[in-house]
């Protein structure tokens, strides 16, 4: 039969065009290490280069790529170095990368389940599997009332459970009615600014987030969590939600879970866990003195596209009691309507998130675990901690150097002996030189700087050499002042 | 220097898998036609062919893939299949999977600019052209005081929407104190599902979200949104906002902007309008009759993941003052804190959305539009509003059918005159073959079939097909009543 002419590229034309991409992205990934990490682009940089308007006709695919090349990559900050030691990384592997690909390939919606079965089954499969290699609470798990799901963020993930909380404080009279600015919610000082966030998009009120304070270890401290719960309760104020953190983002700060556990219990608020880094470390059971305390969470998510060999957006959403995320979150026009849904039989995750629509994630992460294995995960995040805690040894024997805090993990916060301006100088100067990138926060007021090792591609030696040159950097300055 | 034994995937080992996969990819575009398009699995089928555990060590990646063949695919529903009419589509094309694998593989966070600088200024460059090849209104181009960013999809840009609104409204008292029920929003009875979640997940409450009967073509009628503004404002009650929504998900409905823009500016109140799917259309001149008062929106947004040609997520949401927007979103803690920021020189993307994090979703849209140009695009979007209006055609003149009203664009609502069980049953049999997939809606309390062109390879003779099918299940079913 006939077909009217089309402008869609050929199979053929993919096929030659895929092969050099993955062969770029090769190369990219053999060669990344000796780009700066830091794209030394100024505001305006790429876009200058860039025409007005868009093309009128098409463009051959091998043009694009050069402009990838000349225009987009100087100004790409390189996550995927291995000298990248900002922030929190967000890692990916070549098993991650394959199948984000094949997910875009297959391009299917799995907001039902009828939508597209295996989108929704491999999820909550891949979901179940990480509660057991995690000694996770069984309660998390498909079998019991709760269950997983991926979420785009952590920070989607605060919003689901803020939500879910606030319709199991309020039996579900704020979503009819709207909120009342009565609820109070809790979270330490250190807590990721996405709980601040949530709980102003949920409608609570950034005032009724109570920032808790913290102990000498940047911890929550529980008799505090405890007295303010108090005195809003005094005020006839309606507590309801208590956000953790396993391995806060400042400095890797972990919240003492059982006795905010029992606070919350006995409280009956909802306790969420954002274990958003620091919640992969589980995989190696030595490391899981961190999460004790966890059977009691309503609600805990980590990010696999942080520190698990998995490209973002992967975010892994537990809850305990999965009718009370959907009750808050379902919706049924008539258009979504199908027999499976009214079964029972199926999970519908389009009740288990913000959007309707997801993409296939649960491909990339199925993957990652397969091709590396639970031993071979573990292998990764173990050097990570080994490499960060030598890291920290030589900060400590460094008489020009202070450790902040013994990292419980993989986050080294350590500071130059001297002014917060120098430490900015330290920051920028080694940021600015290329050769790996770092990250600053503020403890007590002083700036500190945050070495995290978590790079899929950093290996024992990218650590020795970005420590010669923070110390390098370091003695040049003081030779200066 | 010697490295440590590690169990990444090698470069070889990617570039194998990889050209593999590209080569898979397009073998199941080619033969994805011959698939049953729904799939035919029951409940558990995908997950009682996988292993209950997650395996101790690694596995290789061709097994993998023969999984994703034997147990995946089946559960499969191809939504990139030439026969797939269903609910709104989210098509895809070859030049956008190679830019979700070029973003995969970069692995960059777009959270600030200085993140990832390349990241946030493609993203607004393709915005801006975006503007210009649609004819969009002026104000939303990131050299006004608006703005455009790709939002995971018309959800979040609709929760974005009314969390600016309802700051605006409350100059910044929900945000800090919390909602108080007072305010009031609509959106016309055919509005889509994540209108009312996005307004509950808000806190404004379900019951506050006011729905506006339609007229006969399924359209928002503006007196009665004036009444029910009025109606609200005598209860003293705080009107705040307006969702429009041009091409409704139900029948493609296109609500009167001028007259609704010219109520909300009038009353002073937010107007988002949702083009999720037929937005789109806006790049052929010949449509743009739909989007005539669109300069009187402070937010809208389509969906290239739905009709142009990109892979979910890529949901284009523009803002008429992006201060709004930021003020209402905006967080700021020390580890994210940097000069570019400082400097006010700079976009940071964070503020315009839900998550912090967030990938580099304009590669995959900058390659599409370079790939197709203008042309390309106008003329897919045309071939399949065309092959609507021609199947519309066909529905009116068989007498066993109905047309439910004539199609603005590419969706098709139709029935054949009878039961609604009888139309049920149509459906299900034309799905169970696995020939076709299309889904239904309510109107009028009446069950009518939806069938929607906009699929990137359906071609005419797919149509011809379908509607073929459509007639021999219709008359085998009459028969045998």
């Amino acid at each position: 039969m006939e077909t009217e002419k089309n402008y869609h590229m050929t199979a053929d034309d993919f096929r030659k065009q895929g092969h050099a991409l993955i062969d770029w992205i090769a190369r990219y990934y053999e060669t990344v290490e000796a780009l700066p990490v830091l794209s030394q682009n100024r505001p305006g940089d790429v876009r200058r280069q860039l025409p007005e308007h868009a093309p009128q006709t098409g463009e051959p695919f091998s043009v694009m790529m050069q402009d990838v090349e000349r225009i987009i990559l100087p100004g790409v900050t390189h996550w995927q170095s291995p000298n990248f030691f900002a922030f929190f990384p967000s890692n990916s592997s070549y098993p991650a990368v394959l199948g984000e690909l094949l997910s875009a390939g297959l391009g299917v919606q799995g907001m039902l389940w009828a939508s597209s079965p295996a989108c929704t089954e491999l999820e909550t499969h891949v979901m179940d599997w990480l509660v057991d290699m995690m000694d996770l609470p069984p309660g998390f798990k498909s079998d019991s009332a709760g269950g997983g799901v991926i979420q785009e963020s952590a920070s989607s993930g605060a919003l689901c459970a803020i939500v879910a909380a606030r319709e199991r404080a309020t039996e579900l009279a704020s979503n009819r009615r709207g909120c009342n600015g009565r609820l109070t919610a809790y979270a330490s000082t250190q807590a990721h600014s996405s709980i601040e966030k949530a709980i102003k998009l949920a409608g609570i009120g950034g005032e009724n987030l109570r920032l808790i304070p913290t102990d000498a270890r940047y911890a929550m401290r529980p008799d505090a969590l405890a007295a303010a719960i108090g005195q809003d309760r005094e005020k006839g104020l309606k507590p309801f939600f208590v956000a953790a953190t396993v391995g806060t983002t400042s400095v890797n700060g972990m919240d003492p879970l059982p006795e905010i556990g029992r606070i919350c219990q006995a409280e009956k608020l909802w306790l969420h866990v954002d274990g958003a880094m620091a919640g992969s470390a589980a995989v190696c059971p030595e490391f899981r003195r961190f999460f004790i305390g966890l059977d009691s969470a309503d609600s805990y998510c980590f990010n696999p596209h942080k520190w698990l060999f998995t490209n973002f957006d992967c975010d892994c959403f537990f809850v305990r009691n999965r009718a009370a995320l959907i009750q808050a979150l379902t919706i049924l026009p008539e258009y979504l309507r199908n027999q499976a849904t009214e079964s029972g039989a199926v999970i519908d995750y389009r009740d288990w998130q913000v959007s309707l629509g997801r993409r296939f994630r649960a491909l990339k992460l199925w993957f990652v675990i397969r091709h590396y294995g639970v031993e071979g995960l573990q292998h990764h995040i173990r050097r990570h901690v080994r490499w960060a805690q030598t890291f920290a040894g030589w900060v400590s024997e460094n008489e020009a150097f202070e450790l902040t805090a013994p990292p419980p993990l993989n986050l080294v916060c350590f500071r130059l002996r001297g002014s917060d301006a120098l430490n900015q100088t330290l920051m920028d100067r080694l940021n600015q030189s290329g050769r790996l990138y770092l990250t600053h926060t503020k403890l007590n007021d002083r700036l500190v700087l945050r070495f995290c090792v978590g790079q899929t591609h950093t290996e024992f030696h990218h650590v020795q050499q970005a420590w010669n040159l923070i110390t390098t950097f370091a003695q040049d300055l003081q030779k200066k002042q």
